[in-house]
């Protein structure tokens, strides 16, 4: 059992919260049960470590045994030190130290599937909708997510909370400038749907057969100009009553789902 | 410029925080500039009085300028008198006392158009999730929703907050025991459809034509069993990835326009 809240392991554990470590060691935060889950089903052989508190392991004894059978090492703390690791203002007892595994945008584009959908933020700054967008990819059976370099950290504790472990469900790739990112899709032949409330297109009238991307902006401006014309159609979601606008994670699981089902019907 | 913010009014204000105060007097706040631009631009006549900071007033003149047209009360306010008043975080300089119509929900039915689509939040807690459904629904066209009693109060600040204005874009009946709503709907020859992971239908397959209603349960545990019971169809969203779920925001708004799609493809 850790019991020292002040210990050098506890403060190395907190230290993942910000970015710059992050990126020194490669490694992140999984928090709370579902995260944990699905971090050591999906890819055990990237979580290093394993923090629970007696309760929360009695509670998530699932999370906890398929993490000893993995042959994870799982530590046992006292609240105080799972608090003062974690970022989240109510901890939910259990956290995983992770790797991520970093997967350039050549590997994942030559391993996509046949008639591949694509997700790509372009310039989503807020965690909560980063994280949401992720999970809808993931419902949507999305094949790919990218990250541009100018989005928030999807690594950060914040994003991969709300992504409550579709974050592992599918190939992610980080870091890229958005235009390498348009440039790479396009030569695979895959369209690229720009989600912008500028758009001439409605959704339901939006081309959704064939390999295709959706560009996703950010939720107060939406997709810089340049970017808008780098894609083969600007769509967007009609608003049928009184509201200025859908937020952001709700117009990309709009747009994910309208693909999901027009993939469904073409077999 | 009022600059107390330890007078009377400051206190009576900040007290619609809270829910028994709300009930008492009919009054609830609306925090932001969208939320007191839509108060003052849909329902000038229930709005009491208008709290600006300057900068704020600079900021949003528009808002300001609609309001004093309508001959509203603003009082230019301190940011430690606005910080006082609100619930919020981090506030934005602006707020309104509103006054809540409260409609019946016979008064509803009655004024419904042809071919109505109607969602029902009937055990709804978080207040983020209820705003963000009622936008949905909002910007699906939804013709009317109503709140059960067991639902999360959606005078509450956050929820004002979270709807940004669509609160006043559609009419909304509240405090209904479910039982009641469900009733009144069928009588009105509106079909039920429970949103719920339990369903047999999935949305592309449900039938959507004529008049229906969405019903939303738990955020947490779907629906209850007798609610489900009492539902013409449980209708869940498709997962196509490994995503365990959607949040309750993000299906209500596909059930809502895929609604909406239906509708408009009929005429």
């Amino acid at each position: 059992m850790l019991t020292n809240p002040r210990s050098d392991r506890v403060k190395s554990v907190r230290a993942l919260s910000r970015r710059s470590v992050r990126s020194r060691t490669g490694q992140f935060l999984a928090e709370g049960p579902q995260a944990v889950r699905e971090a050591v089903r999906f890819v055990p052989e990237h979580v290093r470590d394993l923090y629970v508190t007696p309760e929360a392991a009695d509670r998530h004894a699932d999370v906890v045994a398929a993490a000893r059978d993995a042959q994870l090492w799982v530590h046992e703390v006292t609240p105080e030190v799972l608090a003062a690791m974690s970022d989240a203002e109510h901890p939910q007892g259990i956290m995983a130290v992770c790797r991520w595994a970093r997967l350039s945008l050549d590997d994942a584009l030559g391993a996509l599937p046949p008639d591949p959908l694509v997700c790509v933020l372009a310039h989503v700054r807020d965690p909560g909708n980063a994280g949401t967008v992720i999970r809808g990819a993931d419902a949507a059976g999305a094949d790919l997510l990218v990250v541009s370099d100018a989005s928030v950290d999807v690594l950060g504790p914040k994003v991969v909370r709300s992504t409550v472990g579709s974050l592992w469900h599918l190939p992610v790739v980080t870091e890229v400038p958005i235009e390498t990112v348009l440039g790479a899709l396009h030569a695979q032949g895959i369209r690229l749907l720009a989600a912008d409330g500028s758009g001439q297109t409605f959704l339901p009238d939006a081309d959704l057969d064939g390999p295709h991307a959706w560009v996703m902006g950010n939720e107060a401006w939406g997709l810089e100009e340049q970017v808008r014309d780098a894609c083969d159609d600007v769509v967007r979601v009609p608003i049928h009553g009184h509201a200025e606008s859908l937020n952001l994670a709700m117009a990309a699981t709009l747009c994910l789902y309208a693909s999901a089902e027009a993939r469904r019907r073409r077999g």
